[in-house]
């Protein structure tokens, strides 16, 4: 093979994260397959829908729970995987509506949950960005993520399509196909439009956190998936013990731990969820923390030390496509200061088989 | 009034976490109150059950999904708060049935979301330590949790009786009420026999860790909610940055995180769960971390530098009633070697009113 230039650390999960717009885009093009699916969907008799998955699609899970909720009015779960397949527990799941998350398809405990909730008598839907995986194997239908190979550990357009690819069929479910495809390709412009800006605005703030050893991310509802996508970033890439809490959870605890060495970073969306997170940095200030604020509201969140804002999402359901990519080019920046390589975090393989 | 002895830092806290067993008995002297409103859950035409609650609530919540899974067969999730409170999703919670948790009753969101669900035809169900109070009132039916007043800000006799509710709730929906009581006593027997020989064996871990600032707590399925209420126990007692994550989610990306100077605390009970906590456990100490191995299966955690057993339940989903003691008796003795006050810690009220 003609050899191709050699990639420096992280540039492969830099190069992935600004592909995210293109990659968007090709998931749209499926479009039609997601409507299909929807039908299928719509005609399981489940009262509600069981999400499954674990890391980045857990994260985008989180996520499902708001899209539904919000898109189409029914009830989304993070289902717990264990519960059926390490402890047997026999659950009805005739007629459940399955929906499992997996950007490899390979994931060993997501893979068997399917087989057993179809083999019940569940509807079972794979997303995944490898349609001839197990997952998709193990599945009655597929949907595809279309992100493209994806080749740094860290996941970034294929976490970013999972959401994309859950708000696409919520809409669907909807029967709102033609308007969330629309709003979607409407993100896709807005993200290309602001990857330059954000890039230029994170080195300045990775400087300043090099030597930072724990950090909470709060975010708040639609915005929680986010903060927990935003800590695994940081966590894998930059070894730093990023925490994921709701606006909620940081003053039922956790506000106890702050001082002015443990930062907070807050995921400020223009939503109903905006007021307790507001309320959160607050308490966050008030306990002598920095705050990082990122999201469309970034300017609404006093005393921030530093902030990173987003575009305002054509529905404010879609936000999180967009508010996601701060902590990713964050991450990227951070690690790059500590030099560590976010294309091969210490530990982890691209595809997880752990149980 | 005669004024009693002067309590030193943590003393409260302490007596508290010393109190549970009696609690727990207190508790199940309301056993009939128990098997009453599960008549009324079970008639409930949900599929599914859904857990309200914030902070320890919710940690016991994460219990509650694996009780009414493995005893009675039934979907629980926990809901989202906001998307119903905050959104306004128009969600059908006719026929829905609602298990709401808070210690003092007194949270303002899981009461809105009380009030909202019971109007629109949900089954209503509040489990507090003050049936008088707001929550109390908003449900159609209150079942209390009897564990006495609790005046640390940091919960213990309150989540163990959360614990032990719901196994009650989800035992007499099951039918076995009698066999749930039973072996509900037993466990308060054998948490008073273990306190002692758990309290001498924290003090040699405490200063060991006196100068800790960050750490993963590891469990899964049935311990997941010990693995996230002893994270919180020493975030808000002893300022350590203490993150719960399934033995999944660790490998899924924070191990690349980790390194000597970060332990890990994994809770291992002999269930279905333990080879997920295992496994996790392996990658942990080949990425160089200190491992705390506590619960009943502590013994078979390979290369653990610190081990706190507790006896194995008389049914093995009672597990986390005893499992979460090391962590409580282990904050009390961290948060002393640190000089805290477990019993006030900074920026924290008994009655979190936060958004």
């Amino acid at each position: 093979m003609a050899s191709e230039p050699a990639l420096g650390p992280g540039e492969l999960f830099l190069a992935e994260v600004r592909e995210q717009p293109a990659a968007l885009a090709r998931l749209l093009e499926r479009e039609a397959e997601y409507e299909a699916v929807a039908r299928t969907l719509a005609a399981a008799p489940a009262e509600v829908i069981r999400l499954v998955g674990h890391g980045s699609s857990d994260n985008a899970a989180s996520f499902g729970v708001y899209a539904f909720g919000l898109l189409a009015r029914r009830t989304a779960l993070r289902d717990s995987i264990s519960l059926t397949v390490y402890y047997g527990a026999e659950l009805d799941l005739a007629g459940a509506a399955v929906v499992a998350l997996s950007q490899s398809g390979r994931t060993p405990d997501v893979v068997e949950y399917v087989r057993r909730s179809r083999a019940a008598g569940a509807t079972t839907i794979a997303v995944t960005n490898e349609p001839g995986s197990p997952l998709g194997e193990a599945a009655a239908a597929v949907l595809p993520l279309a992100a493209g190979p994806e080749h740094a550990v860290a996941a970034s357009k294929t976490y970013l399509n999972q959401v994309a690819a859950l708000a696409l069929l919520a809409g669907c479910l909807a029967g709102r196909r033609v308007e969330t495809v629309a709003a979607l390709r409407t993100v896709a412009e807005l993200l290309e439009a602001n990857l330059a800006p954000l890039e230029r605005a994170v080195h300045e703030l990775a400087v300043a956190f090099a030597y930072v050893g724990r950090m909470y991310v709060v975010g708040r509802g639609l915005e929680y998936a986010t903060a927990r996508e935003t800590a695994l970033k940081l966590t894998e890439t930059c070894r730093v013990a990023a925490e994921p809490l709701t606006a909620t959870d940081l003053a039922h605890g956790p506000i106890a731990a702050l001082d002015p060495l443990f930062p907070v970073w807050a995921i400020a969306s223009r939503d109903e969820a905006l007021p307790a997170v507001v309320d959160a940095v607050g308490r966050a200030r008030a306990a002598g923390a920095t705050v990082v604020a990122s999201g469309s509201a970034a300017s609404e969140i006093d005393g921030a030390a530093y902030r990173l804002p987003v575009p305002e999402a054509p529905e404010a359901v879609l936000a999180p496509l967009l508010s996601i990519v701060p902590g990713q080019l964050f991450a990227a920046a951070l690690a790059q200061a500590k030099g560590l390589d976010a294309d091969r975090p210490a530990g982890l393989t691209k595809v997880t088989l752990a149980r």
